[in-house]
């Protein structure tokens, strides 16, 4: 029957499923779903069809739910729901959850507790093997992962780690302290979820434990909700480079309205400072006035600038979200943005002399000061576009903010001043 | 002693401080490194340090690390090496090994082939658990994992998939057909592997099987080596949409010469065209002339509709790469991109002519002209800048080329266009 048939599927494609049905069938689908595979469904469904559920089922069958939801599960749908539908999850969840729960939603925005789940295995150093193996077959139903189990002492302070490898192919008599790794990597409850994403990306962890101030034992975070997290992050600073606000939300369920505020703010920052280049040209305007082809050349330098920029930036911006550039590499990154910039500087020149002078039949002096401005651009736009974003880290703003689009501005004034001073040099005007 | 303070630490650990060492005291510690902790270590160091000790090592230290090495390992290895060092780690290892890593040498760039690696749990479906246990006992320390172990037929083709957790928790009798999971998510050699890195996170696997084309389990792909793709694929795009061909090593690693070259192509490109946009001001020379404050407006505008562009684009680029925004939904975007441009053109070009009117105490005609110009950029820079990356991704083209320098480059021209034939209109010239 249909039951058995979609039992058997993974929860992830039952989920998608009953997300693509009306809300009668959903609803009749998914309360036919023996308990266990129901709480996996549920955490993998839109959270406007998990506040559907949960308002539409009893409050028996929200109990039984909550009861098989991994914590950080439940709580990340929690976050999400309106105080009704909060409270009628945590009226229908026993003493001990509804504790763990709420201080799980103190946990700070972004912070290892924010991103961790109780249900670890937990093993004691004096324990035999054997007796490992029975505690695990005991508990491990209801774990998010047995593949790394904890060793805590009495105090559940964290002593060591132990995979399930290493007790698989254990004799049954060794003692576990004998074989636990004691060099355990590690991370806090306040730490920031992007160091937690360096440790599993440097050591290659699939699940970390973490630890509160008194170094007791209190969650794991585990791998897939690392992958969640380094989509934000890189998705966070791909938003903040073209000068938005993060959005929080995918964008096909983010409101226009929301979408606006969160790109007007630098869209109005970025015209008023433009307006301050404008100001470049006016000051030049006689010079304009006796020479009107100059503002021809105003748009290939400008652009010129700004892409010269935005390549460094976003090269330094992403080497430091890697970890490949430190604020300390600062002098050796000057020296070869230098190098690039004169190597692309002067083919890029050369390349616009010759165009200028065969092609477009420019006269060679206007052609020659055309060009030395674009080189003096395009060396000054690398040099803004590697050093701003090492000097942003250095204080501690987000590099992210240096990129295109404010790079661009800083350029397009720089350029023009450069543009026009050499040319009313140059032209003796 | 220093062999066995250091055999206590993290291999991860390890690597790091050998690569601190000069390379005579590198070498020395890492010869007194026991083999299965060296080959541990190998994988984490440097293509140059790897490349150091190969040459420094004797043909029988040779053998017990690539013997020790995982595949991936390995074949990762040797594909950066020159030949001499190829030859020399080859000559060194059995025949076996030696026919498997030509074999997965061969393996297309980026497809799943070359990510796999061979050191997986195989079981058959008649075992029982304990006999399932007791050759994962026997063959288990050298896999890369034991979390998940595959089931396959007498013609190695796969027939199911079973967890760790599952064997342990299951009674010692009962036959692995009855409890192995045959709804088997899976991949194909020749995959690529951005489809691979969306199944991990789709299914949240920490594992996936890979087959070749007659179905036979070949290797698997382990979730470490997934963080590393989703990160490069990360770069690569981000490379992309700032104009350049993608760095293949870290940036301080690379060349000034080789990174010149990446960007220089680009850079040509856009030049070249934004030489048209300047053709577009010379054909409004006249008009200039005799109104050359025109001309300061020309930054403003260009670069707000560049920024709108960009927004637009990078928040498409970034929802298709996430599989959040599909081809098909092109008019969503459309309408709801129209809504947005209006909410921010609208803003932006009120908040511009107020400042103008009042604080820069320009004409109203032409401020009223310079605003409608800017509203008209704004809509367009972000039909543009959303829907150009949607039309690329539809005829098979990398969407991420068509970000923000492109868009900027494009938008310019459609600004300039609108910005001079509004002016001539609407001044009557
Ligand atoms: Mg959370
Ligand atoms: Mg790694
Ligand atoms: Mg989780
Ligand atoms: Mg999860
Ligand atoms: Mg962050
Ligand atoms: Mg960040
Ligand atoms: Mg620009
Ligand atoms: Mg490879
Ligand atoms: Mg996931
Ligand atoms: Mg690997
Ligand atoms: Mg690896
Ligand atoms: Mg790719
Ligand atoms: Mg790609």
């Amino acid at each position: 029957d249909v039951r058995n048939e979609i039992t058997e599927m993974n929860i992830v494609d039952i989920a998608h499923l009953l997300m693509e049905l009306d809300k009668k069938r959903l609803l009749i689908l998914f309360r036919i779903l023996p308990k266990e595979i129901a709480a996996g469904v549920f955490s993998y469904i839109s959270l406007e069809l998990q506040q559907y559920i949960i308002e539409s089922i009893t409050d028996r069958e929200i109990n039984n739910i909550v009861s098989e939801l991994f914590l950080d599960d439940a709580v990340d749908f929690l976050e999400e729901m309106p105080s009704n539908v909060v409270k009628k999850v945590l009226r229908n969840t026993d003493e001990e959850t509804r504790k763990l729960i709420n201080q799980f939603l103190n946990y700070p925005d972004y912070s290892a507790g924010s991103v961790m789940t109780i249900e670890f295995v937990d093993l004691k150093k004096q324990m035999t093997v054997k007796e490992a193996l029975n505690h695990i077959r005991a508990t491990g139903i209801d774990k998010e992962t047995i593949n790394t189990c904890y060793v805590i002492d009495k105090g559940r302070k964290l002593e060591g780690v132990l995979s399930i490898r290493k007790l698989i192919l254990a004799d049954e008599d060794t003692i576990i302290d004998n074989i636990m790794d004691v060099d355990v990597i590690y991370a806090n409850t306040l730490d920031d979820q992007e160091t937690i994403a360096s440790l599993f990306k440097k050591y290659d962890l699939t699940a970390l434990p973490v630890v509160d101030n008194e170094n007791r034992l209190v969650g794991i975070v585990t791998i897939d909700d690392i992958i969640d997290i380094i989509d934000q992050e890189n998705t966070e600073d791909l938003h903040k480079m073209a000068a938005m606000e993060p959005l929080e939300e995918d964008y096909l369920k983010t409101s226009a309205f929301v979408l606006a505020k969160h790109r007007i703010v630098w869209l109005l920052i970025l015209m008023i400072s433009a307006t301050f280049t404008g100001n470049i040209i006016k000051r030049y305007e006689e010079l304009l006035q006796s020479m009107v082809v100059l503002a021809a050349f105003i748009p290939m330098i400008m652009d010129t600038g700004g892409n010269a920029g935005s390549q460094s930036s976003t090269l330094i911006i992403r080497g430091m979200a890697l970890g490949e550039i430190r604020t300390s590499d600062v002098l050796k990154v000057f020296f070869k943005e230098l190098k690039v910039s004169l190597i692309a500087g002067i083919t890029l020149a050369l390349v616009n002399f010759a165009r200028l002078v065969f092609f477009e039949r420019i006269d060679i002096a206007i052609s020659a000061m055309v060009c030395s401005s674009l080189l003096l651009t395009v060396i000054l736009a690398k040099m803004v576009g590697s050093i701003l974003p090492i000097a942003a880290k250095k204080i501690r703003l987000d590099p992210a903010i240096m990129a295109g689009p404010l790079i661009t501005t800083i350029v397009d004034a720089v350029a023009l001043s450069i543009y026009f001073g050499i040319a009313s040099k140059f032209l003796n005007i």
